[in-house]
């Protein structure tokens, strides 16, 4: 049962040999590639599932791909170990990341006149930060290292001490342990033919689709599957293999959760709310304000989202120092671990041994980690309030000061539930910061900034701490892991806002409503700091008793689901989930729900199929899609617009076209 | 290897006990559904598949089905066995036979005024029939039933003396042999759920792909998937699962046939004829007349359907005098057979012999057959010139002294080539009638009706013949198989004019160029019989040269074909398959394409799986798709029309409308 055992023969190299040209350029593309995915994701919905799957496989296949090639050639010096493997995994991590803790679809975007131009405020002069590809990758440069440095004292006390699960990183290690011996490789390359086969099929798909939607509202895209009626109320399958993947890859409840949101909300209050127009609020407000049926759209979600984030946060922290408290009082060789049938309390003696020897073998000195997380601070601090002049230095020292404790709960708090809070602890930042600079001195804006300084620390430390469990699994070098996590963050740094760029450029109408990018969490973190600073005045009628009860509610859900055995818990929606399609519809919510359909029925055709393969057509979709998404932009870009508008017309308005148009020939 | 010692221990039930009442039931059902699929076919493109497998193992499905549930009830009486399946197999072929030789699709449709409107006559008055559902009916039982008698005598020699293949019949003796064994009722079991499965796919397909149907012009098959150029020369996939279907039962032959027609025709030769607009043909033309463009693509169409028919007549007229006069003699028992690997000449001994015996104890007295024959003859010259008063009674006359060679002639080249040459007799009798006839006297009308006389009696003969060896290979009696086809006319007789009459009330734009329905043939053989009365003086300059060279051609490459050897003639298209889009457009041809693209990578990945499974995929998605036209014609008679329009506009044209819909609010 020793993993280890079967990889005795093979030698462990040397942490500089794990770090090959090689690794570095596959990760480089891969960087691109997810990055791209994340940012698409980022513009769409907001929901993002985990890649890091996809990225072991796919750094697997090239890698192997070019040492195949050189084998052929006879040049191959380095065979291809399982610790280049997760050198790759982590440098595409870490680079792929910022495209998600950048706030390119969130705090970063939220603070341009675009959104700006779409919430309440009316003192926006001071509180817009236009984006642009400089000031960004400098932001990005300096906000993104201090998280590395952060985690790396934690490094021994979760990995080795508590011997905290990381469920996606022990997932990711089993995976590159697997592909590695020799039934893995067969299974590894099957796996590889078919996310392949599914990329190809949803990159021509994509591509295909494009040639429909000469205009807004055609194309797929557009498509009223279930009735116009069904359109107009934002229910419609939107032909998106993106999201049939993601649904694939997300668990049930939380598709079931999402769909049953979109439901509650577009089905059932939205037009509800929609008949007290004139009552609740002027009949005359233009569709977007936010002082009309907007307003309850957009606070009731940030309403939910706070409420589960709340509760997360006080459940975690107070699991957190319970822990810790108790394995103080027993020294951390006997920590509790909280799962029994977790691997690290099963595989103890052999494979534990050899790990533990190796993860200490190849130290990162403490005076680096403390050194660099202080100089990087000073510059932070000295830098940040020239690109955002309503944060002043000590909002950022502050910031820096409670961050690596917030860090500490996060990667602690992941290492258990696999449930990165970032985001909760960058709206803390945003509420805090926001209303300490208050609305006179561009608080909004200080808010959303100090959200990026807050979330990239956050997320930085739980997403590497899961890589650090996956090197641990797999022998591979800390110290090659930590330098490959910096070239893996300064290409992050690069290519984040690059993409974004593109995306910016390319897509005019990103960030509106009902338009391919709608960038939904821009609005959200925009009227959250909005909320911090100016207080609940502004909102339409009966809107903030709303959000008072839908808060209520999320916090008594998460209650309730905790106290309940296990059997039921897995019953009950989660409230975060149900929050997502409050605002931008349910459109995704069925895509979603059309991958997990097809991921149950071929559970119950062939099971053990569907657990292999499951993920790699996930992934495939996810990925071809995706990458679609460059050659679109280019096309975007060189003003190439499509021939064709696929149009849905009711009967009635086609009658009245097709008399437009024979009266035009 | 002998199939009828698998089946000694079982007991061959006496003729009157095949004949079950259940059998009949299902008969009935399956024999509507065929019927439906089969006027579907007829009024679309008019290529129709070989359906007899598909009844086969439908037949085989219900009854099963039924006895099962009997014997849960403990009521069963009689067991399920391949002579009543048989019996069922030749009752659904014997009606939905009907649906084709009724020409519905051809002649009979070809009389109304709604084809006569687009075609060249100046005096259609008395060369018109509408159609009214009760004179189809009593033409129908007028001339149905004389093919059967006339096929009863040929029985013995063409079964027992001459062994011939006829590889249809066969085919399904095999599948029907196959279910009654135990291993093949498993295959069959799942065969049939593969074909439920793409048959309520493939309804639901259509059911869905109907809402986007508003109008003309709008839903999926209007979907310029090639682009809009390409559509408008009717270069498209129109997403039928029919004709997918349709494609992977034909032979790749005739699917790259069809194809290259259409690329010939609309992507060559039509665009460089219209560039002669104002030269060839008056410029203002109207596009549906046959004095324009619209007369090249008719009558060259014909050029090469005549051409192919007459090759083929002649070959096998040849073949057929040949082989007779080598038996003649020689004698009956040392009858070549024309291929020495068939069945027929490797399975001898036992289950020839138990074969023959069985086929010859019940027979079927001469007098019934020469009685019956000339009894509906006389009913038929006495009834006919009532309901056509241009076709005299000694017209009919002469037709029913020459029908029996004739049938003879089919019924014997289709033993061996499977291609019954039914149309092609009745395209000779519209010439020889209608010119007979004369302009003057209705001819056009006289030569249609007599198409429908010869092709009833020919077509009856080759298709039931295809019975009799069934029959003949799975021991059911010879006269429980002429009572079952006399049941299955009958049927057939009420079922066919009654499924074209609702498809004739609920689709309007049937026979519509450009419609869902265009009929071609009907289109086809009414100008055939105005060639045949009026000679070639109305046609656009040059047409008559370039109807000369292809049929020349289509008679070149039938002989190039019969010359070479069979490898390099198995890449040589068929002319008459080529014809057919050259009217009606290359759309089914892509379908048709796709179809057996998709046929070929499933054989290349796993060849046995598709053999098993192949057929009843693409039954299920004809059927699926076929019998979805009821409901549909349904709602289209209670004037329930699709709600939504799936429009297709180029970017311009998309411009203005959106300009114009805007313009309305």
């Amino acid at each position: 049962m020793s993993v280890e055992r079967a990889f005795e023969g093979q030698r462990v190299p040397p942490w500089r040999e794990q770090l090959t040209a090689r690794a570095l350029v596959v990760s480089f593309f891969l960087s691109v590639m997810f990055s791209v995915i994340v940012m698409k994701l980022n513009l769409t919905t907001g929901i993002i599932p985990s890649l890091n799957v996809a990225a072991g496989l796919l750094g697997f296949f090239f890698v192997k791909l070019w040492t195949k090639a050189l084998e052929q050639t006879g040049l191959l010096r380095t065979p291809f170990t399982r610790q280049e493997n997760t050198v790759i995994q982590t440098c595409v991590v870490a680079a792929y990341g910022l495209a998600f803790s950048g706030g390119f679809g969130s705090y970063l975007f939220g603070m341009s006149s675009k959104i700006a131009a779409k919430t309440t405020e009316e003192d926006t002069s001071q509180n817009i930060k236009e984006p642009s590809l400089g000031w960004m990758i400098a932001f990005m440069f300096v906000v993104s290292f201090i998280g590395l440095f952060s985690v790396v004292p934690l490094r021994k006390i979760m990995i080795i001490d508590y011997k905290l699960i990381y469920p996606s990183g022990t997932a990711t290690a089993y995976l590159i342990n697997g592909f590695h011996t020799l039934n893995g490789e067969k299974l590894a390359k099957k796996q590889v033919w078919m996310l392949g086969k599914c990329f190809i099929g949803s990159f021509f798909w994509g591509f295909f689709q494009w040639f429909y939607t000469a205009a807004d509202g055609c194309g797929f895209a557009s498509f009223p599957t279930l009735g116009l009626k069904a359109y107009e109320n934002r229910f419609y399958f939107d032909f998106s293999a993106t999201y049939v993947g993601v649904g694939m890859i997300c668990p049930y409840l939380v598709n079931i959760s999402v769909l049953l949101g979109g439901i509650l909300s577009w089905g059932i209050m939205w037009p509800l709310i929609n008949n007290q127009k004139g009552h609740w609020y002027p009949a005359d407000t233009p569709p977007s304000s936010l002082h009309g049926l907007n307003g309850y759209k957009v606070f009731i979600g940030i309403a939910i989202i706070l409420g589960d984030g709340l509760y997360n946060f006080v459940k975690v922290l107070h699991r957190t120092i319970a822990t810790f408290v108790a394995a103080a009082r027993q020294g951390p060789s006997t920590l509790p671990v909280t799962d029994d049938d977790s691997p690290a309390s099963v595989i103890v003696s052999y494979d534990d041994e050899k790990r533990s020897q190796v993860f200490l073998k190849d130290q990162i000195p403490q005076w680096v980690a403390y050194g660099g997380y202080v100089s990087v601070a000073i510059i932070s601090i000295i830098t940040l309030p020239h690109i955002f002049p309503p944060l002043k230095w000590y909002f950022i020292l502050v910031a820096y000061i409670f961050a690596p404790v917030l860090a500490f709960c996060n990667a602690y708090g992941c290492g258990f539930t696999d449930w990165s809070l970032a985001s909760t602890y960058g709206k803390l930042a945003i509420f805090v910061i926001g209303a300490w600079a208050g609305a006179a001195h561009g608080g909004v804006l200080a808010g959303l900034a100090a959200c990026g300084v807050m979330m990239n620390i956050v997320s930085t430390a739980s997403d590497l701490m899961q890589d650090f469990k996956t090197g641990y699994l797999t022998l591979a070098s800390p110290r090659s892991m930590f330098v490959s996590q910096i070239i893996g963050t300064a290409m992050g740094c690069v290519i984040a806002p690059s993409v974004f760029w593109l995306f910016f450029k390319a897509f005019k109408d990103i960030g509106e409503e009902g338009s391919q990018y709608p960038a939904p969490y821009a609005t959200i973190y925009r009227n959250m700091a909005i909320l911090g600073v100016d207080g609940f005045g502004s909102l339409p009628k009966h809107c903030l008793t709303l959000c008072f009860i839908f808060f209520a509610v999320a916090i008594m859900i998460n209650l309730i689901k905790d106290l309940v055995s296990l059997k039921i818990a897995r019953f009950i929606p989660i409230p975060m989930a149900m929050a997502i399609p409050f605002y931008i519809g349910s459109y995704f919510a069925i895509d979603m729900f059309v991958g997990s359909v097809m991921l149950f029925i071929w559970e119950k055709i062939n099971k053990p199929k569907a657990d292999s393969f499951g993920p790699a057509v996930a992934s495939g979709l996810i990925c071809g899609d995706g990458i679609w998404t460059l050659p679109q932009a280019v096309l975007a870009l060189a003003q190439v617009k499509p021939p064709i508008c696929m149009k849905f017309l009711s009967r009635k308005m086609n009658d009245q076209v097709d008399t437009f148009i024979s009266s035009l020939s």
